[in-house]
């Protein structure tokens, strides 16, 4: 039997030598016994609390970590001792500098024709009003693109109010087709002649509570400051609007730069056991706003990957490559970290198997999606079996990278991804109300099973999991 | 037959005499032409969108309106107009005058162990903290309590925090259970030698809007300020102490008394066809607190019963008597408005048939409670089934008032409860979040079917409606 299936092998092996860009010896998939262990690392994660344990602490013990504040630090820190707390094998940090911004005063009213506070806060990056406020005239779009098409000279002087509402999705489609607003809405506004730009958060929720994020200035068009409002005070902007009366607000904004900060990207291995060059990254970002303590938006990133590594380390098991959990630096204000990582670690890039970065909350994993070639099917068709029990389906093999993983994804790097559940994300992102109790430990728990698997497998399979050519860059 | 009906009938009236503290004549019950009328007024009102149109009306063009600020006064001016606009037979108002107290700056943060910023809000009437504020050890109790049993030398030069979370009922019973830690916490913890008091909010959410609401101080007892912080920063303090470090905050509270000011009941009429001076009372309070726009608390009490009063209007029936809406001041800060109108209409008192107060947000009706002697339980039952098609059921016979009906019931006026489901009501209820978006259209239309069924068939029963001997006071 063996000797007739010789000559098929043989056209499956140079069907390999064609599709394939490399000359490699056929992987091996995991064995019985070690797919067990990957099923015990699971199950041990599915019952075990300490991903929620590892949030707890670091959203209590330093709580809102803003890069470049005093907490930034505190949360290096509190890593590098959690890391070692957690015995993790070699533990280490790696400088990442930037500049940095700070918030300061941020009120908002409506000063006619119905005089009544607003709640707003300032768009990461922007500049402060004059002190004692701007009151204009406001003008109002109902999306980005009709301030693009809108006549100048209705704009200039005014304050620019967009008011288009981000859509709930599942899988956080709808943030795509509205941050443009937030990111670009001060420059689209200010070539316009506008002396500030308020947009309707970048959120899903209806609470007074608006949601921050980064937004970009342009070389060469004027700096007017930017914030946005909570989504019902952009309900009642709108509804003023409907009377037909013209509107006129102040808003005051005390944001500034604050000059250049160092902090550092923090990292803790398991090292491998057979080829511990080689190393499966899963992380988060440590940074996060300012403005609610960091529990979906990324503790629950930083705390489930570490939760996953620390699990498989006590489950006795010896996974052959390293997996390596980063806790990236200011992922927030423009992947800081992300880039030193992938700028300190450019010539190891062979080494760096494949990344996957929990950056979407807290909710179930779903899906997952891989970026692998056709060798490697066989061993998503394992990962598809130990991945079903925890209610994870398997996806499409066009996986993109997790925001920290960008620049190592530039860098021809393969990616997995588990699509998380964010309905709710949305609700929390970068706002006050990110605090641990939308955390659901169960959920969590889930999550630290999956990269539990997602991790252990990549380390025991020795396949290059390189990926398909079509997706390289 | 008649003749033979006689004894009979005669034998019915002998034992009203014995059971019926007023010997009057058989109340007479509504015709099947006026109780048609009745479900023609309901149906109108449950595909009416008029209750919400006023309150959209007033949440915008008025929106916050604190007792004795400037909106307190555009509302009693926007009332009158609205009144007015609808067509009511009779508009005016009445003069209540107050104590008034602003808010001013509040601020909050953890300074040991863990520096972070907290969310709070002053109680209503709270003196202000020393600018600059207070810094001190902060001591933590689960229950106001716990407090009252601590021994003084554990609490001065303290803060006090009151962990107590209010449970989550549908009919509101949750918040007498935690109220006292807001009215009494401050003087309770000043007693013991505490420099302030923070509490968890007596509220049912889980977001960073924390919930204002009046507190009293005592004669003899030093003031001290007082704040709430909303549920998750209390959760938070909560966490931070299970670390059993010393715990220190700062928190700063312009809050400060500000003046007298007077202000008004707005009243507005449909004027009864047979006896218009007997009057059926419904209403709600106009006056907000200045955190939300008052959507829920009470801007739907107000709107729900205009509506109801204006479509009875509309529909062409003429009420044997008179419907009266009162839209009371103040309420918020001690029942101003309704001690005012009980003070200024205590003559009128026999006149005052019943009232309804709604004054519990926006949420469905399910049930009625009526509070009438057995002469009038015939009416009850023909209540019973016009109420039946828009899902509410008969409750018992011990209606208690709505709060600013409180005073008249004081004096003896029976009262009508039309109990609404609040399951969401302490999500809101004086916090930021009490906006318009939080109300669902359709369950404000069946209040103010509910109310139109009330009002209408009180108004057109003839039966005194007295309450029974051992409930009047």
């Amino acid at each position: 039997m063996q000797v007739f299936a010789l000559p098929k092998t043989l056209a499956v092996s140079a069907a390999l030598l064609i599709s394939s860009s490399y000359v490699i010896a056929q992987p091996k998939l995991l064995t019985e016994k070690e797919l067990k262990q990957v099923e015990t690392v699971r199950q041990t994660a599915m019952n075990s609390n300490l991903g929620y344990e590892i949030l707890e602490s670091l959203t209590t013990e330093v709580g809102p970590r803003m890069a470049g504040t005093p907490q930034d630090t505190l949360a290096v820190n509190w890593a590098v001792d959690k890391f070692k707390e957690l015995g993790f094998d070699k533990v280490w940090k790696e400088p990442v500098t930037y500049d940095t911004w700070v918030r300061g005063v941020e009120t908002a009213e409506v000063i006619a024709p119905y005089p009544q506070q607003l709640h707003i806060t300032a768009l990461g990056g922007s500049v402060s009003t004059p002190d004692g406020g701007i009151t204009a005239p406001l003008i109002h779009f109902a999306h980005l693109d009709d301030l693009k098409k809108a006549d100048p000279s209705m704009v200039k002087g005014k304050i620019v109010f967009i008011s288009y509402r981000m859509e709930r999705t599942k899988n956080g489609a709808g943030y795509g087709k509205a941050v443009a607003a937030r990111s670009t809405g001060a420059v689209e506004a200010a070539k316009k002649g506008a002396v500030g730009v308020i947009i309707r958060s970048i959120g899903t929720d209806t609470h007074r509570l608006p949601h921050t994020g980064i937004m970009r200035y342009q070389d060469g068009i004027i700096q007017i400051p930017a914030a946005a409002l909570s989504n019902p005070d952009a309900d009642q902007l709108v509804r003023i609007f409907s009377r037909n009366k013209p509107v006129s607000i102040k808003f005051e904004l005390g944001a500034k730069p604050a000059g250049e900060f160092t902090s550092h990207n923090v990292i803790g291995e398991i090292t491998g056991s057979q080829s511990p060059e080689e190393v499966v990254i899963m992380g988060g970002h440590l940074d996060s706003w300012d403005l609610g303590t960091g529990a979906v938006d990324d503790g629950a990133g930083v705390a489930l990957t570490m939760a996953a590594a620390k699990l498989i380390k006590d489950s006795g098991v010896k996974p052959k490559r390293t997996i390596r959990v980063i806790l990236w630096a200011n992922e927030e204000q423009g992947l800081k970290g992300a880039r030193a990582y992938a700028e300190a670690h450019k010539h190891e890039l062979a080494q760096h198997i494949i990344g996957a970065e929990s950056d979407f909350g807290a909710g179930r994993v779903y899906e997952f999606h891989s970026l692998v070639t056709e060798k490697d099917m066989p061993f998503i068709d394992q990962m598809e079996a130990m991945f079903a029990p925890i209610g994870i389906k398997r996806g499409h093999n066009k996986a993109g990278p997790g925001p920290d993983l960008i620049p190592l994804y530039g860098l021809g790097m393969s990616v997995f991804r588990l699509a998380q559940d964010g309905s709710d994300y949305f609700d929390l992102h970068h706002t006050a109300d990110d605090t641990l109790d939308k955390v659901d430990p169960k959920a969590l728990a889930q999550n630290v099973a999956a990269y539990s698997v997602y991790s252990l497998m990549m380390a025991q399979y020795n396949g290059d999991l390189a990926r398909p050519k079509q997706d390289k860059k």
